[in-house]
């Protein structure tokens, strides 16, 4: 038996009675005759009221110090865990970040892993440790400070230390059974995935899926760790991410799942001159205000105007931002007006099936056209459709595609495709 | 202007409020030029909510993982205070006690400092910060796991700190105004003591007074940083501790204070032979169960039997542990039973006068006697004399020995002694 790391959210972790409930899943498997390294994030609301502490004391708390802060959350958890791992008769140690090896650059509240260097881990488990790792944190390479790696960062520890350990598996234990074909608080008949490659749950999790983000299963898929995403309050088999399907059963569906999303809004640049290098000008504004952008359209330029839109998809929280830095660039970029919609939903199909499936495209249209749904905006990747619609469409429009492509936990129908392409 | 260290304990940091108040009065300290090192401890009652946390897990929380939880406390409150400060334009940067260079023995909940290594805090301090070091907590020479140095730990951290740096001063900001001549809560009339020396310190906080512990001014006498105890709620001047008096006014008092102590009890250990190592035989029963004791008395022997009694008071938490150690001796050692009591209390008059002025002595029973209360044990130093007495007579004793030594703060009467010697 090998070396598996177990990553264990703030959900989980809730209270005394979910720290007891992990620690002895986490004794089962040391049982069982594996060494274990777990992660684990703050307790329940830990972090947010650690944030709101901070607001309290200052507006714009500073990253260093705000980095320091949240971290005291997980430094609880763990130590919490092995004590309670301890009561149950076995040895663990908890590590910090920075005790872990966890190395980052110095971009506070953001960071990124450059190395990890888990000699103390190694050296607990070889003791005969359960080895506990506060997810979400490391330590700067060149300060020496504490950094913490943003939202959803324990399981980038979680999969970070899996590789430099060399794990066989890196489970991630949550709230839900696993990754499902949609969102089963939309779609009622979602269905549990039981294995999905790392490519489509990369789509997946760029397209607005919550279970694991893509930071996440991009490391995983570098490193080739397989995940498994499981839940923590039963002992099912969750959804496993990896190159390769595993098991006997399962085999690659053409259609892994529909994400969706309602945190984006979008930006159209209207009366554009359609020339060279307005579009780049558009973007570097954009860009040098530190903002990510999603999709990206450009009408067909009015041959009488010699004019065109450009619209543009991004988080709503950075909408503000963006409108700001295209007004500032008005004069330099030349064009008429902005127009801004937080009201938009995205839907996105996702399943390597469609590189060899021609008609998917078609039938994903057809869908939402069935279901009354306007399309506003379209963009493609080899394995991915993405459409924006109203927001108010979204939950109907998801239904609807998810119902199409025979996805529906009670569908006998499994589409079939002839022929290669789409 | 040179460097000051700043401790403030947790009633001074309760709430966002309080954070944001400490926050003013060390950017004035800045502001009058000073190099600041601020030593903090926990929010108010984080530490014992976290102890409570631990108990709900496990029964016996691990040393090591005890401490790695308890230090989460400080680590919040110190990078609060450092993003309030930050908030009133200064720089400021946190520190937990392991990037501060506070280096401890591995002596889980209790370690001792054995070295501190301040190179980041003068590289701060250097650069122009403010810097904020977590109180209470260090990191172990061996194997660089997290400690923390018990109760008191924070004002030991800031003394200990402000020798490593060669401070002015250290300030150890609380929720009263300074040291007193006895318990306020006890004696209304009790006087803020300008100014005392290391060795009375010493006596008082051995004989129950909690502004400062007795390891804090130890360390603070062997480095001869004076300690400046005063009110973070106030701008007055509290107490200083030195080797010499500073400023003009302050000279040395014949009786600094009364303490008084009612966390103790008593055991007697009744029918002892009256012959060589019999004591010796008790008191390493005693000590090898690591229970520290306070006052002993052997009575005279009784001619008739041969036998003779042996108290001892010591913490009332231990002395379930030393009846079990005693009884278990009682076999090798020879005696016929053990008597135990945890209704008494102490009473301390300190003074280095007392060395040079008879009659202290004499005086003090006379007021306890007048006061109707009955001596049980009474121990002596050059400093000081104590007595236990019923618990229930404490109060009355203490401000009775208050009185009787002119303490009073509408007192007139200086108590003036003449020759040498008590």
């Amino acid at each position: 038996m090998g070396l598996v790391v177990q990553k264990y959210g703030g959900s989980s972790v809730a209270d005394a009675e979910g720290i007891k409930r992990v620690a002895k899943r986490i004794v089962e498997a040391k049982k069982n005759g594996h060494q274990v390294v777990v992660v684990v994030s703050a307790m329940g609301d830990t972090t947010d009221e650690l944030i709101d502490l901070a607001e309290q004391v200052s507006p714009m708390p500073a990253g260093r110090e705000f980095d320091m802060l949240l971290t005291a959350g997980e430094r609880i958890s763990m130590a919490l865990l092995a004590m309670a791992i301890k009561n149950l008769g076995h040895e663990a140690q908890s590590f910090t970040g920075s005790q872990a090896g966890v190395i980052t650059d110095s971009v506070h509240n953001k960071a990124r892993i450059i190395d990890v260097t888990p000699g103390r881990i190694r050296t607990a488990l070889d003791e005969g440790n359960i080895a506990i790792v506060a997810g979400f944190q490391g330590v700067s390479q060149d300060k020496k400070d504490i950094t913490t790696l943003g939202r959803g960062g324990s399981d980038t520890t979680a999969v970070a230390l899996a590789a430099a350990l060399d794990a066989e598996v890196c489970e991630i234990y949550t709230d839900v059974d696993g990754v499902f074909t949609a969102d089963p608080r939309v779609v009622t008949k979602a269905k549990k995935i039981d294995w999905i490659s790392f490519e489509d749950m990369l789509e997946l999790a760029a397209s607005g899926s919550k279970v694991l983000l893509h930071r996440c299963v991009e490391y995983a898929r570098r490193y080739n760790i397989p995940i498994h995403v499981r839940s923590s309050f039963s002992g099912l088999q969750g959804t496993w991410v990896s190159n390769e399907p595993t098991g006997d059963k399962v085999e690659q569906a053409i259609i892994s799942g529909v994400a969706h999303d309602t945190s984006e809004a979008k930006i159209t640049v209207v009366g554009v001159p359609d020339k060279p290098g307005e579009a780049a000008a558009i973007f570097r504004a954009v860009a040098d205000a530190e903002i990510n952008i999603d999709m990206i359209v450009q009408n067909v330029s009015a041959a009488s105007t010699g004019l065109t839109d450009i619209s543009f998809t991004l988080p709503k929280a950075e909408g503000r931002k963006a409108i700001d830095a295209l007004e500032k660039a008005k004069g330099a970029i030349g064009f008429d007006s902005l127009r801004y919609d937080d009201q938009i939903g995205k839907i996105s199909l996702v399943g390597a099936g469609m590189k060899t499936n021609p008609g998917v495209t078609a039938d994903f249209f057809r869908a939402l056209s069935d279901a009354g749904v306007n399309i506003e905006l379209i963009s493609t990747s080899e394995i991915r459709i993405s459409v924006v619609t109203r927001a108010d469409d979204v939950d109907e429009a998801v239904r609807a595609v998810h119902t199409a492509f025979g996805l529906d936990s009670d569908s006998d129908e499994a589409v079939v495709y002839g022929g290669t392409g789409r």
